[in-house]
Parts: structure tokens; sequence; C-alpha cells
């Protein structure tokens, strides 16, 4: 397209794409640093895989929804697309690496996924998942499962949230009490049942039991199901009356030990009692997960759903490789999230700069300004310098007011005669003359 | 495809495309993380834009070679492609958010562009752009031309090289020069004969003479253009000897009386004498560009090309808007550069690890171990725990040893009994008895 002086292009975005001004992109890379300072701090390797793959790789297992929301190219004779999670490219990466990578490998990966959903508020077609996953060869200690909520405490905590509950399960347990309650019955798929389930929070009682009921479950096996699922009390008496329900299916007695390792071990690793729960209800939807599973509630907000989910998997990557490799992971999806907190006023509301001085020079030769700025950098204060003279001295100051910026130095021919330079602190109004040393010593 | 436990799908990532080993992660985001630093130490403001823009606005000002590199999608009835560069998106960002924005507006932004290059050895069809630009409203002061190539010399001294040249150069006394020549003459394309003086060092000066002979340019025209690439000398000659060739050209004389307040100011930022240079062949082949403009070489490996270059325009987004938005800026290209430098050996050897310490309990109640990991991580010490218990304790060092982790602890009965803990130093090989706040004065 050419240009033409009247027709310009209009210089939209497209929608379902999350664009802010640098105040708010200050806030949100802020968020992504906490997320990756946490990751990093439990000692998760970095890794980071191309947004385009081929199709094959990347649809090996997807199917159904997943494919049709997928952003597709076509280059050359291949045909390509962008990846839709970064389970997938992490289960590509491992089978291609697996020689060059130390086992358990504890990685983590923060980038952006595509998805052609339907364009509405709050739903984002790019965005951002920061993701951990701890991989084994063959077998993976149920250890693991416990340390990852605690991870998302204290990712949570760091992010400076603290109304939230993380609540777990172990889909074994459900799983053995289907395949119990079906028993002698037509054999109900278990991954249909669990499907249904898992949307108990959302839909309500009544509905799961009509879509049970299309099933062919028979009205007492619904019942056992849904009595379950209203299992009420602490961590502990859910626990308690789990072994008390005297299911001896093998599948169920598996989980319901697991649970019990994971919830003993949650408990050691620091996160204290109000920030988990056991839930019965948490299924979730996908049939990748086998064992233990998350989802993470802001207790005030439940309605916008789990704010970082996951769980343990028995085979990451069997599509690609004969290697077994189990694994277990969390998702946080970082632009939904930030928008939601946005809406609802729980990010932290200081603003925030990037440069904590700006230098004005009152005179055109800049020999002094350079020199003020220049110290300031070698003593790791980020400066800036407002170099256009000429505009006026109230345009200056209105600039680091829109920046936030905390300080301005201002610079003339008394200043650099004197070596005292007027430091100006922009929230609390006053200013007073310093050298440079004193001014370096009172910024840091 | 589905599954088949025979033909499983072959892992494999795109050619074109960077995919690194953590190791190697870890040293790429660190080289990231100081381009980051070093942008944000100047005051530059972070902005985030969309992978995927409509074709419309992406190719607004595209044409030939661009055009055809473009990776385009279709979803719905909308012609999307991926961004080529971070120049385009700027351009929109800033037509679209003027009135959001405090000018001079200076952003850095660091993400992913795609071209769909002839796949070969050390070039990429995704890679990371590190840009800075420096937009003004109507006017931008030429000091900000001058605190560019500071911003280079710091970043490429921030990462650890030493041997390079920034070379300086103004279109403006090109074009003016080319105006005089061809005074009279032929009216061939001052643009053409810019590109074609551009490509001095790669292809040769007589290879540049034959070019300009088929823009029909006489032979003295030549000669003019071919002996002022010939000048010699260091910053402050080759000056003297532009302002002696009595060029009564306004754009020449503009562009001089510029690239003098550049070359002063340079020394003013502090970048020494031997870290730049003016280079009167320095063009950039981009009509784009229409005054200062920067190239960066390693002096051992010219062969490689700039690893960092920019310049100076008159409006960024006159395709998207009325308001006139002069601008500067540079671009590096870290993924072409990680890849060069690791090549030549040039990348930092010594090797990184994300966790400080690994933690090897020895029996099986983990209570003393997740202490311990507990207290180093709130001291700042990124901490992992090795939780498979199964694992000899032969292997449990070797995977220390594998990630380059400095410092193992392991906690046994007689540990947990007298409260010191051997912390074990792997590169050196010695181990000492000590307390938890002994091991955190010793590793902070």
């Amino acid at each position: 397209m050419q240009k033409d002086n009247l027709n310009k292009v209009i210089p939209k975005t497209l929608p379902g794409f999350m664009e802010l001004l640098p105040n708010e992109q200050i806030l949100f890379n802020q968020m992504m640093e906490t997320i990756k300072k946490t990751y990093e701090q439990y000692g998760f390797l970095p890794i980071d895989t191309p947004i385009i793959e081929s199709s094959e790789v990347l649809l090996a297992k997807a199917g159904g929804e997943t494919e049709k929301q997928i952003y597709s190219l076509n280059k050359g004779d291949t045909n390509l697309a962008l990846r839709f999670d970064l389970t997938v490219p992490l289960a590509k990466y491992v089978a291609s690496y697996q020689n060059g990578l130390a086992f358990p490998f504890r990685r983590y990966q923060i980038g952006k996924v595509y998805r052609g959903e339907k364009a509405q508020r709050g739903r984002f077609r790019e965005f951002y998942q920061c993701d951990i996953d701890i991989i084994a060869e063959n077998e993976l200690d149920i250890i693991n499962d416990a340390e990852i909520p605690s991870i998302i405490y204290k990712t949570f905590i760091n992010l400076g949230l603290d109304d939230f509950t993380i609540k777990v399960n172990n889909r074994k347990i459900l799983n053995g009490l289907f395949e119990c309650v079906v028993w002698g019955e037509t054999p109900a798929d278990k991954a249909s049942i669990m499907r249904i389930v898992d949307k108990i929070e959302k839909i309500g009682k009544e509905a799961v039991k009509e879509e049970l009921q299309e099933l062919n479950l028979s009205e007492n096996s619904i019942n056992v199901i849904l009595n379950f699922m209203k299992i009420q009390g602490t961590v502990d008496e859910k626990i308690d009356i789990l072994g008390k329900l005297k299911i001896e299916n093998e599948l169920f007695l598996e989980g319901l030990e697991e649970l019990k390792q994971v919830v003993k071990h949650i408990r050691l690793f620091g996160v204290p009692e109000e920030y988990f729960e056991v839930d019965l209800t948490i299924a979730r939807g996908l049939d990748y997960y086998t064992g233990t599973v998350y989802e993470t509630f802001l207790n005030e907000y439940k309605n916008i759903g789990s704010i970082c989910s996951g769980g343990r998997y028995n085979d990451l990557a069997e599509y690609y490789t004969d290697a077994k490799l189990p694994g277990v992971g969390i998702s946080i999806g970082l632009t939904r999230l930030f928008f939601i907190l946005n809406d609802i006023g729980l990010i932290k509301s200081e603003q925030k700069s990037i440069s904590k001085v700006l230098v004005i020079s009152m005179v055109e030769d800049l020999t002094a300004s350079i020199q003020v700025a220049n110290n300031l950098r070698e003593a790791g204060i980020n400066t800036e310098i407002y170099f256009d003279n000429n505009k006026k001295i109230k345009a200056k100051f209105k600039y680091a007011d829109r920046l936030n910026i905390p300080y301005v130095i201002a610079i003339g021919e008394d200043e650099i005669k004197s070596g005292k330079y007027t430091l100006k602190n922009m929230q609390a109004g006053n200013q007073e003359q310093l050298t440079i040393q004193e001014i370096i010593n009172k910024i840091s």
C-alpha cells in the first residue's frame, strides 16, 4: 500500500491483543520479573522455544477445540502454526534434547501463545503463559507434587496478593471412585464423567446431575458421585472421611495415599493452612492429567476462575518418543491475570518510573549535565537528560511529572560554579542544594 | 494426527529457528538482561506490541524484499501477518497513543521478529531485536543523535566486549554531495547512488564504480564520489577536510554542522576516542534514514557486518498520522549476535547456573532439608532440593555437576542432631561443617 496524504492507514491493534501504555507496561513487566525470580529461586532453568512450529509437531496430540483455535501459516511447502501453549513445545524440547538434559529437568518458560478464541473483554488471542514443569525419566517422586503448591504460594505472595486459595485434588481418587460406581453398569467412560464433574463449580450440582444422567449412569451411582462431591471439612477431616469410605479400589487408595503425602509435605514446605485446601470437586478438564491437580482462586473473586492451574501427568512426550517422561507443572496466564487485577484494582497503584532522575540544563553547554548524569548512572541510578533546550523549564518539569520521575536536578551557572546542584523531590515538592556525592548517597 | 506406537512424530524444530540448551539459554538471557538494564539506565521506557498485526498496518510502508519475507496468516476475514521488525509496530504505537505519551518518547522494545529469509548458517527466521528510539513531536534536538552512540558504547562494554568501533556518518553530507556532482547531468536518483555507495565495504571500489556508471553518471562525478569515499584521517581531520572542500550545498553544510555537533557531544558523553570514528562510506541501505547514521563493528571480525545499526529519520509514522514525529534509534539483532559471539568464542565461557545450592537429603524425612532450603531462599539464595531418594548419592552429585550448581549441602542424621551441615564447594572440591547462618554468610 502506498502512502497517500489524505488516506492514512488507521494504526489499529487487533482485537484480543493486549497493548499497554508505558506506565502499565512497567507494572506488567514487574509482575513478569517477580514470577521469573520466584521460579529461579526454586532452581528452575530457562528455556525459549520458537513461536512457530511445524503443524505436524504442534498438533501431534491436539484435536477438537484446540485445533480450531490454531493460527496456521503457509511458507514454502511446510505447514506451520503458532504455538497454543508451552507444554507441547516442552514435550518436543525434552524429546529432542533428552541426552543434553539433566533429570529431573526443572524448567520454566515465559512466553506468548496464540489462540483464535472468540474476542471478548478479558479474553486474549495473544497472551503470556508463565510455566514451570518438573520432568523425570521413568519416575518422579511424589514430593515434587507437594513442592509445586509451595511455589504457587510464594509466587502470589511475591506478587503482592494475599487472599487466595490453592485447591488440591488427585484424579486417581476420582477415577477410582468412578471405577467403583460404574462397576456392573454400562461401562461409562471415566474421562466423560471427569469432564462433567469438573464443571460443578461453574454449572452447579443440578446441571451436573442431568449431564451424568445422559451418560446412562444409574441413579445410585450419580448419588454416590454427588455425595462424594459434597464432602466437607478441613483438609484433615476430608482425608479422614475418604479413608473411612472403605472404597477398596486400588487406584482410589493410591490417590488417597498420594494426597496424604502431598498434604503432609505442603505443610513442611511452609504453606500456611489458610492458603490451601483439598477440594474433591477439582478435576481439570484436560485428559492429560493423571494424579495431583491444582487450581488457584482469589477468595474474593472466585467467579474469574482459576488463576494458576496444573497437575501431574504420566508421560509428557509420548507422541514424540518411547522414553517415559512423567512430570508435574503449572501455568499462570499472565496477560489475563494482569487484566483482571487491573480491572478489580488489585495492581499496586503506586506509580513506577524507569528513570530515577531527570537532569535539566539551564545553560546551553551540556558538559556539566552530562557529567552529572554519567556519575549517577555509574552509581547505578537510572538517569536521563532533557535535551531540548527550546522547551520552557515548565515543560521539562511537566515531562518528569508525567513519567513519575521522582527527582529532578536542575543545572545552571550557579550550580556549575559552586559544584552544588539543586535536587528537587517531585513528590514532596521540596528541594535542596547538594554535591553529586550527596545526591548519590541520598537517592541510592 | 493420532498417536501410533510405532510411528512417533519426529520432534524437530524448524530450520532458521534458534533453540538453546538451558546452559546456553542462561547466557543468552543474561545478554538480554544486560541490554535491557543498560537501556533502562538511560531512562528508556518499555513497550510490548503484538507479534501479529493486520497486514494493512504492517505493510503500509513496506514493499519489495520485505514483503516477500513476510509470514502471513489467515484467520476469519482479516489478513494478518507477523511483524518483521520493531520499527513499524513503534510507528503504529506512537500514532495510536500519541496523546497518552510524554515526548520526547524514549522507548525500548525487546522482542521476536520474523523474516522468511533463505535458511543458512547464522541467519535466522525468528530472531530477537533489541531496539531503542527517541521520538519527538515536530523537532528532535541533535544532541539525541550524540547520546545514541554513548548508549551503544555502554551496552557493548556491559556485554563484555571491548574491541569494537561505532561508525558515524550523516546522510545529508552524502546527499548534498550527490546533489552537487549530478548537477546539470542526468538527474540520477540520489537514493540509487546512496544504495550503491553503501555497498563499498562489501563489494569494493571497482564494483561500485561500475554500478555508478550504469546510472549514467559522468566519469568526473564518479571520481568525485569515489575520491570523497577515500577521505582518510582522524575524526577531526576528516571533519576538517570536509570543511575545506568548499561545497556550497545547503544540505551538505547542514549535515556537516550536525556531524560536528554529534562528534563534539559523543566526546562529552564519555565515549573514548578509540571506540568511534567518522566513516564517510556508511550510508545504510534503507531510504528511511535522513541524517545521522550508525554502524558498529567488531574490529577483529569486520566480515560479520554491523552488529548494531540505526540512525535519524524525519518522520516515524507518516503512513498513519499527519503528526510529524522525527526520531533516532538503533537496533541490536540479539539472536544473530549471540550465535556469532558463541561461534567465535567471545561468550564468556564461565558456566552459569540458576541454583546456587543443591540440598541433598540422606534421610527419608525431608523436614530438615526443606527447612534449610526455605532459609536459604529467604536469604535470597536460589536453592533446590533433590527429591528422589531412590537415586544413589553419586547420581545426586552428578546432577549438581551437570547443572554447574556451585554448592551442595548434604543433610544426614548427624547434621540434623548437631545443626551443622556439610557444605561442599563443587569447584574447589572441599567441604566444611557450618550452621545455616554461616552458610548464608559464606554464600551471599
